[in-house]
């Protein structure tokens, strides 16, 4: 598909900002964007829309106060005009529809995060607990009032002393049969909620996570539906009630429309029925019965329902990094600074080779996130609409989620960041939204998951297929850690392999990597560094087997670096299959050899940010080495013509951009200059310069 | 002066989180404290105190016109009480005093970035460029004013079409013998005045820089000091006067204290004797003189007079990434996450190896980047007081201060970064200030200089500089783009390697790399890697001496993103050889210890971003490639005993960090926490965990 061989030797001059036809490919932009849409393409549609609705746009420069309040009023109008409620029940005026539902949520981003993050901490967190934790009849008392959000709701998980380790929440909630009701506890400051939108200021009732205590027995980490403050007579948030109390979490950031708080409880009476008894049931007598046996894995199954939140940021932080790269690269193609070498016009800035370097490789990852969204959204929809809810269905889910969304936001706070310094003082005018975006993205890399903990499951899953491999001791040595260490984990034993295999259809894996232009070759070496990495660190951890318990943690934890850069490398790998697979889905020839190479950049960018450990593994020599960065040099400028077409493949209109310096601003202004400029010369009047006095004086 | 072996090879147990004495060395806090005072310690200790002072700190949450109204009140309030006027001359109120003026502004840090800018706009552009470019006599008339702050003013240099490239504004100052008078004006929009501090709001007076016309011929870029609005009769700022008009910037990502604008002008009257005329003079009949013949090296030159603010900001930069380290470690040292092994209490959070990997080789970069930045104080200070003040030393400024300051913002956009998310959610709140910092230090990378620019220039005065070495053809071809290019350049044919020089004293280079703990290892691999890439690019770029224009031109392209990791590459040399060099002022053995396992997980850190190129290069065989990161594991998990001295060592207190959670609160809230615990657990009233029971039932 390439042209360029790797003999070639001599670099390329910088390309015309224009692209030339001829012998060059054509991306068809339309369909480019219509790919991009995907499955839910109308939902998504629909939910930019709202997008670009001036209704649904951030405020910059709003108060505290005047941004919650108008993000509430927003998620009111949400209920009425969106379809955020497709992911409920058909009975209740859902769709059934979790896919769907996601698709449309992340789109919402477009117009504020503020009111992504908060419609998710309504219907993703508040409204889903009820939804995947509750009982059917549960779903028909309290699911209407969330979705019609009468009852805005708090989730009330992570607490000021635990966030990361869920399962060591200290909020108690115990069993007194004698009323038949579960007293709801705060023993201690460490233990009050903390962070949880609606609770400073909308919420009225919350989702409270504690551990569930019934005849002197901790059956672990439950939730119960408790209310917190009064509706008032106009539907309007009232006082907290009897027992309950908090504080404003107060200025952040970002997303400063959300109104995050601390709630703490005082022996606060919750009936018996509003324990979410799907997983776990108290009967009037105190007895305590779950479907799932296995304290652990009842655990896993009550907060691996609640997947949802990182899928969806998964995509939600795509978003973000496609307006920032559509707002940069249309500046970087409009803004001109210092002479060219022809002398005519300044050189537009998407011409000099360290902007094309700094730019072009995170579009690639843009695009490469886009399609590894994808799959995850399918394999989400396939376990939360029942077509293929399987135990391994649901463990793949979670690790191709837990693996995501740590390098889509950290991508996305790096895009955001490199399109701002590369419109240099504007990027940093809130009138061109990146500083915006920026801020509030910033905590997408903490929440739902610390995106490093998130990598450090992923890499247990990893480790632990790979034990799974060898039985006696060697396996058992290396599980042990795995497998003790997991309550920290929403994961549990998933073959992580399945996930990249699910999307890549293999082929044979031959050893040697050969030209690297080839996806064959990039497969290999991609994939291999995965195998390698664990089975070294299989090997560095099998001592812990006969260490005593607390130099085996030792052992284990100068490990944890390594640990999170395999599961770096195989989120990596995720993206890089899900991209070549997606190429196949391409019909227009010129597109799909354009998007080629891009996805040849993006697995050529991922080989050289490793390029040390291709080199100190043996994998490349020296001389092939040194290629990788050549080729991506020849890439990027094979793909700097594309760069204006594949922003707009992302579908984003000005309205959803709203950035001043991407609505064609630079030209014009240059535009005006260049003519000034041309009336001042033709006019005789304007002034010699003393340099060209000087040279004619020489 | 290292106790491990390198073939030592099994990695060592997590240290406990306090430092164990009897062999191990101990830091003398207090004597570093001393230490990283420096040389303008009392001034350094002064301005904390204006930081620590409650009438001086940021007002987090303020509406823009808030938190401008009171910046431009404690600048008053800073005339009075602080030094602010160090700099300027001592007849008319100052002290002579530019290195000593530097170090106390940069400390502003600690009390608001906007307070520090908005101090820098007044007196280190405004004030500065009338005491850089102006005579005595425009210092007498003009300099009070400014200094007392009764003329809050614009230094009116960038425009909205050109900001790097300053020699092309588009602003005439065209001078009218009949008047003795210039006229300034702004031709079209694109010539707008941007981003100008005091501009929006608070400026009475500019100095606009703009391209002088007289007798037909235009002189360049030169400064002219003008009225812009009216002062009222009770001292405050009134409307434009005629022929002035502007613009709000707005909103920006951060430092809204700061009210930045844009100022046209149509046909403004300038009297003759308010062009800033210390480089160049006009006569009453229109006849231009300068005491710098050559256009060019005139331009330069009256540039480089405003080197001071990339100085500042390179000390800025340190002042912020310490406060978020301390922040951070601090937090890291008293938060605990998930059981540890030996189950008797959660691990904090810094005996984790990935935490410990992701901050302590921030701390060294701390370390480095403030020993680097006392010796280019040093040099400002000879060059500006006089001590000094030779072309080649005024080149090597510029070119140190062009090398630092990029890698110094950058750095701690990345240090307030990952602090921020090693705190996690309390990382994102704003009373714990590090998004509060991140958000005003964000533009700190494109201002002054834009980063990529700057590193660009030194990587051609290193391509200078090696091409200088060469006669005859290959010299002239490279020093071709060099010097043609330089026209977007503040520096001007700096000797490169006097730089490194003057702080190494370098000694016999030997061509092995030996062990990587040994000084001379780490600074060949250093050394070589800056003179190699000189080298290979140059070589590179030698066929441009035969090409085309333009084809040299898109050759020279080509290669902009290795003349700019060369740049990079030197920058991280002259920080190294400046804190190796520091050692030496060490008295206490341990602290010297400490801080050269400190330096050595600077350089090894260096070493390892770049260990793919040592490799290609043939420097470091791989298995020596290896021994880098487990030497960098071995130095962090030896550093991590010592993290909190470190910090201490910066020497901020928790009335300059002001953040909630490095108060203490975490400490206390587990104390209670743990307390609770013991006393449910002696009630002999505490539940059993379902899991333990099911183990007594198997």
């Amino acid at each position: 598909m390439t042209t360029v061989s790797d003999r070639q030797r001599t670099r390329p001059a910088a390309r015309p900002s224009t692209r030339a036809d001829g012998d060059q490919p054509t991306v068809d932009v339309p369909g480019l964007q219509t790919l991009m849409l995907g499955r839910w393409a109308a939902l998504r549609r629909r939910s930019r829309e709202i997008g670009a609705d001036p209704r649904f746009a951030k405020v910059e420069g709003a108060s505290m106060a005047d941004a919650r309040e108008r993000v509430i009023g927003q998620l009111k109008l949400l209920v009425e005009e969106a379809e955020v409620l497709r992911a409920f029940p058909e009975r209740l005026g859902g769709s059934d529809d979790a896919g769907g539902n996601i698709a449309g949520f992340e789109e919402l981003l477009v117009a504020d995060p503020s009111l992504q993050i908060k419609a998710g901490v309504q219907w993703g967190l508040f409204g889903a607990a009820i939804l995947h934790l509750g009982t059917p009849e549960q779903h028909d008392r309290l699911l209407p009032g969330a979705m019609s959000i009468d009852v805005p709701g708090a989730f009330a998980m992570t607490e000021t002393g635990h966030g990361s380790d869920v399962a060591s929440i200290a909020t108690t909630a115990t069993y007194d049969e004698a009323t038949e009701e579960f007293v709801l506890h705060t023993p201690f400051r460490a233990a009050w909620k903390d962070y949880l939108g609606n609770a400073a200021q909308h919420g009225t009732a919350a989702v409270v996570f504690a551990q569930l205590v019934t005849h002197g027995v901790n059956h672990g980490v439950h939730a119960f539906y408790t209310t917190i403050r009064e509706t008032l007579p106009d539907g309007s948030t009232g006082a907290f009630v009897a027992g309950v109390g908090g504080e404003d979490d107060g200025l952040k950031g970002g997303l400063n429309g959300i109104d995050n708080g601390r709630l703490h409880f005082d022996h606060v009476r919750v009936p018996r029925e509003n324990l979410l008894a799907r997983y776990g049931q108290v009967a009037p007598d105190g007895t305590y019965t779950s479907p799932i046996e296995s304290p652990g894995r009842r655990f896993f199954t009550m907060l691996g329902s609640l997947v949802q939140g990182r899928v969806s940021l998964d995509g939600a932080a795509g978003v973000a990094s496609k307006i920032a790269l559509a707002t940069a690269v249309r500046y970087g193609n409009e803004r001109r600074q210092f002479s060219s070498a022809t002398g005519s016009d300044e050189t537009v800035l998407l011409d000099y080779g360290e902007h094309q370097r700094r730019l072009l490789p995170l579009v690639a990852q843009a695009y490469a996130g886009h399609f590894a969204h994808d799959r995850l959204l399918d394999l989400f929809h396939a376990v939360f609409s029942g077509e293929t809810d399987t135990p391994e269905a649901r463990e793949d889910l979670e690790t191709m989620a837990a693996a995501l969304k740590p390098i889509s936001t950290w991508r996305a706070l790096e895009t955001l960041q490199t399109a701002r310094e590369a419109c240099g003082g504007q990027g940093f005018l809130t009138e061109n939204r990146l500083v915006s975006l920026r801020a509030d993205l910033d905590v997408y890399v903490t929440f739902e998951g610390d995106n490093t903990v998130l990598l450090q499951l992923v890499g247990k899953r990893l480790l632990a297929d790979y034990a799974a491999g060898f039985k006696g001791i060697d396996g058992v040595g290396m599980a042990r850690f795995v497998v003790e260490r997991a309550a920290d984990s929403v994961l549990y034993r998933t073959p992580l392999s399945r996930v990249a295999q699910a999307i890549q259809d293999r082929g044979e894996v031959r050893r040697s990597a050969g030209h690297l232009r080839e996806e064959q070759a990039q497969r290999e070496l991609l994939t291999d560094r995965v195998d390698t990495m664990v089975a070294d660190l299989a090997a560095a951890l099998r001592p812990s087997a006969k260490l005593p318990r607390e130099e085996a943690a030792a052992l284990f934890n100068a490990h944890q670096h390594e640990l999170i850069e395999a599961a770096r490398a195989h989120a990596d790998l995720v993206q890089w299959e899900a991209f070549s697979k997606a190429l196949g889905d391409v019909d227009d020839p010129g597109t799909q050899l354009v998007l080629t190479w891009v996805r040849d950049l993006f697995g050529l960018s991922v080989i050289e940010k490793n390029l040390a450990w291709y080199l100190i593994h043996g994998r490349l020599s020296g001389q092939r080495a040194r290629t990788v960065s050549s080729y991506i040099d020849r890439l990027v400028a094979r793909l700097r013509p594309y760069a204006q077409d594949l922003v707009d493949g992302f579908g984003y209109g000005p309205e959803h951009i709203r950035a001043t310096i991407a609505s064609g601003v630079e030209k014009r202004r240059q535009d005006e200059a260049r003519e000034a400029r041309r009336v001042a010369r033709a006019s005789g009047e304007e002034p010699v310069s003393e340099k060209s006095l000087a040279k004619k004086t020489l």
